[in-house]
């Protein structure tokens, strides 16, 4: 499905109401240096991609690429274009949970092809704010694809910053005295870390040559702004290696403290038994059938008895909470 | 065994029925500089595959490694020919277990032997399917090259496909309140993916060599489509690393639930426990032998004392529930 | 806020009361080749900062950096400037934590603009020492480069020395007989360290390209001198490092312990459990209803009982004691 | 002790019966080429080996190394001679355990002499084998290097394949229902594990330079053939990295197992105090002294009292076994 | 202090009493090309470190790091000198602690000036033993350093050897049936490695360059000495890593065996508390008041119920001892 598309000429939107047919002669009508087309697909089906990569001359094997998703963040340098593949990352709080999209785009000197793939990886916002700079967008294509790259890294920053909430969270649970499951939240939040880890790590070096300012097609002006993502990269690269670690660690704590626990429960289950067989010691002792055993014929022998069972009972009681068993 | 054997001219099959003594004077006859002969052999016995390495003139070293199997991935430059290594994977639902089988390639100029081991690792579809492409046959050898590890590389991706489901299914069972035996099955699906790795990770090597464009004897025009092939197994490795972590981090989760069972179960028996020897105490009491106690000479004494034993038991039945012990 | 601003003249500082809409006529003032301006901003609003990047043309995207603080340690070069973060650490005795500051610097070559933000990260006393030095003062802007990253550093070895006083304190208590709640503090000892990591590591990088003396703006003379920050920060990196793996070890040792006193627990229970059982079984025998047991009609049947149940705690407790369990 | 030794010319083996001191002369008769001396030493004295290197102008700190062996596999370029050292493995089945030997070789243009320590390292086969290969021997000590170095690192794949299979053996006993002390069995494979990857991890870096050609005195011709070398090692260290990962895994498996043992003998454990515990209640109830309890003066009384003890714990017997108690 | 110092020419010593004011006009006269002066200070303070310091025009950064010694091992090339700082390493057998040194060399054309910090790091020895040797001293100031890297090196492996004895200790002791407090041994033990490898690793860089041939001041002739010593550092770094895995591993089994311990006292109690319940069960049944209980009345019955309760007590113990509980 094509959702947005437009030709740019001196950093001005010129609508474009044409099939994709007639994309071709749109294209060889484009004179100036900086002009160029930006189609907008969403998950387009094979005849469409097909018919914009027939107008643009796309390579096969990266059509195929876009057309099935799943792909990893990459970087192809083709003759006469490049394929660029992002993941985009989105956090959802209903359920706390990192959902991924994918953005593909074809970059040739006068145009852009962006195809997308899952709900969550929208451009049109990227777009707008775009085409309200022009003196940006005569920079032509290159000002395009970091506008693309900053919006979708900036992505990762957002998901890296609720992740770190998540983890405060269960840092909270584990030190808490309450008794909780941890070791599922904890598992669940190190699959969301790797998820992001697998989107984060292999974009570096695509923006690495971008810096480099050696990709054909490419503006080497363009280099401090793509250092600018890079850096935000690297940061939530670190942000999440640095989650990963404090959760391992977490999870340790938390096994630890179940251990904690589990000693303070036998022990407490031990006192608790205590406080029973030592008066059952006693009602033993006064049920023997000597012939001669005083307390017996005493009148207040019964309630001697018992007296003894309670004070024992009391008094290892007493004992138990100052050993802090109980 | 020699499974299959033709010429390849100008990108269409001409059938070639001679006996491997014969291959010397087939191969001199060849003449166009696309034509190529390719020779398909299922585990043979020393005698075929020196009758082949003689007629091609294949290294003996090359030729002993094809014989025995049990080889890495690798490839070897020899002055006149190529000598390739890969593992082929295959999952096989009955067991959940991945097979391993081999395919060793020696490539020339001219030709293509291919020794195959393993049952699981046939190439007669990707033999056909190439077959179908007359214009992708007439780039000669690099085509069969890309055909054959493209083949044993999507295989990579299906087997990474079904472990997926593999874990999927472990971490359900992880973190089901029933009782499970998951280390045992972690433990089989590390092992399996210790056996994809040794696959996936040394065949990158060669693979970028290829990309790299500069092994004689495979065309640089090929470098796009075994860059393909590169990122299938570069998404291959990723794969297996990621379940890997998430089997060691799903096998910590599987014991932090047992721990967490011993201690519901240490609760639940002490609670039981305590139902028993509260109401023993009682009886132990009411079996003393004091001359004067009133509750003896009752006429409902001993409903009354059943009635206490009962009310006890049930108080403590109903503590425990409420704090979660029973 | 503008906290300090100076020019420095021949190594000697001349005050410079001017708004900061003057800077770019007082620059234009400079003549002398190690003349240089030093702004020094505490978290300034983006107007002010803005009103300084006008005057000596700093780059937005550095700007924006320095207004929102929460970025990585890093160098940029930029065609007429230098971009350099920092981090700063201090260590609250209060709360036995570190706390993080940042440094950012923009230097060019007759200029130095500072903005710290965090209270931690003063750099007066810096300042103040070194314009007691008039002859490093005369290097020009690579000196306040120097004097600043070695401030920052030597912060860190602070620090590093301070968390290792709390490992060894966490190290005491681990392998103290007391029951010690340890794994808290291990957790957020390693939280610390990972925070003092993330300011560490990524300084090097541009500490090396200073000491290879390639960076513009930067005097090659100053080598050695960056070499000296360099190596600290390696120091202050393996300290780090190091206490990390100690506190690792120091968890284990932890866990074994907790290990260590629940089998003691398990088996002192147990000895006390049977102090009690053994008497209770002889009270059992005593209470069994025979017509002929000789010892119920001793005369001294009762106490004889009474001395062999205490006979046979006393025993045991013996035995207990002797094999280490109580 | 001189075991062997003999001069080589144009392949073929010319015994050479000189004393140690006859050396020099001997080898000024050299004439061709290829013609070389082969001395083969056992853990000789310092005297003996002294007598050879001053014959080959060996250098000193070689020599001592040779003497004193515990040595880390190395190669060493001096100006005229070539020093390589090689650790030799083998397993012996009587105690499962993998043995270490050494072998020092100083490889010149017209010799080799071959240092052996520990008696499982010999080199008797391996000169055999090469002293029926004439055209093999005609290229000099290459040949002998090659050979050398072949035997040592089959040995390392033969020790490899023996644990692997005691690895297989660990993981059927880890697996078994019985309770078995793996965890002291993985520990001695592990150091075993440790001692291998001493001797091989080492070794691949001389091997790759003989791989490059770019050895002195080493033909590049032989290239192909220490390549064959470098992939076997490469083959023994990755079977030695993927074994210690196996064991790691079974060690976890392990320690899981134990802590499943541990929770099914507490709960077996419990339901067979609940049998005991739930008649003596029953037996406390009839031991009271009501003087009204109906059940004390039937004539069937005592039977049915005993029949309720026996049935309550069958039923409790029954309950048990149908949750997996007992 | 200044403990020793002497001309060396043409590798005779030349004793050399002056004080330190004079050393400049000494070094003055001095005048063969490896005539050279070696200054041995032990913990100078910062006067007498000064004044050398002057009177061989040492950088003040070196010389403030050689005064406050805590430096990592690092060579620091200076314009007309060379810094190098080694850790010196023995152990202590009283503690069975490895303490550390530190040895500063200052190293000139024609002057070696070593401080050291440390009791156990005395160069003495080594220079006695350089001194017999004029040949060697011939080489001038490369002998020195090498003959004291040499020495140091030399402790690293003597110190390596002792900790290999102390963790073969820790593993008899984890595997010896006793019970046994090992994991504080072994946090013990893996701080002391963590003090090696922090003296060890980073010489391994200096030791290269040397290796290399190109540190001015150090003759490339030395090469294959410093080879030599590089050989062992990487040895003892090699024996230290190898040691670390080790005790971690034994850790593990520590844990392991710790766990099966509680298995087996858990066993042993519930066996010891069913020798008593059983008996205390039967002496309940006898306890019970029915009026028509055969047994109470036989003129045997009392010792006949004994009989019982020891039977049944022995046939649980032979029970218990046949399945390994007890």
């Amino acid at each position: 499905m094509i959702v947005d598309n437009a030709i740019y000429r001196k950093g001005i939107r010129v609508p474009m109401d044409c099939a994709p047919s007639d994309l071709r002669a749109v294209r060889e009508r484009l004179m100036g240096d900086d002009d160029f087309i930006w189609i907008g697909l969403f998950e387009p089906d094979a005849d469409e991609l097909q018919e914009v990569a027939d107008a643009f001359g796309l390579h096969p094997l990266a059509v195929e690429d876009a057309l099935v998703a799943h792909q990893r963040p990459k970087l192809e340098v083709y003759e006469d274009s490049l394929f660029l593949v992002l993941k985009s990352l989105w956090y959802v709080d209903a359920t706390d949970a990192v959902e991924t999209g994918e953005i593909n785009m074809f970059i040739g000197p006068d145009f852009i092809v962006t195809v997308r793939h899952g709900s969550g990886s929208e451009l049109h916002t990227a777009r707008l704010q775009l085409e309200l700079k022009e003196s940006v967008l005569t920079h032509g294509v290159s000002a395009v694809v970091y506008a693309v790259c900053d919006t979708v890294v900036d992505g990762y920053l957002d998901v890296a910053r609720e992740l770190e909430i998540d983890v405060d969270e269960v840092e909270v649970s584990v030190f808490s005295p309450a008794r909780t499951n941890d070791s599922t939240r904890i598992y669940l939040l190190k699959r969301e870390l790797a998820e992001v880890r697998r989107a984060v790590l292999p974009l570096r070096e695509p923006m690495r040559r971008f810096v480099g300012g050696a990709v054909p097609g490419i503006s080497p002006d363009a280099s401090p702004f793509f250092r600018d993502v890079l850096d935000h990269l690297e940061r939530s690269a670190e942000t999440i290696d640095s989650l990963d670690n404090l959760l391992s660690t977490a999870f340790d704590a938390h096994l630890a403290r179940m251990q904690v626990q589990q000693n303070e429960d036998m022990r407490k289950i031990s006192a608790g038994v205590a406080l029973v067989v030592v008066p059952t010691l006693i009602a033993g002792v006064y049920g023997m059938n000597f012939e001669h055993m005083p307390e017996l014929g005493w009148a207040l022998g019964y309630p001697f008895s018992l007296l003894l069972m309670v004070v024992a009972s009391w008094a290892l009681y007493r004992y138990f909470k100052r050993i802090g068993w109980m």
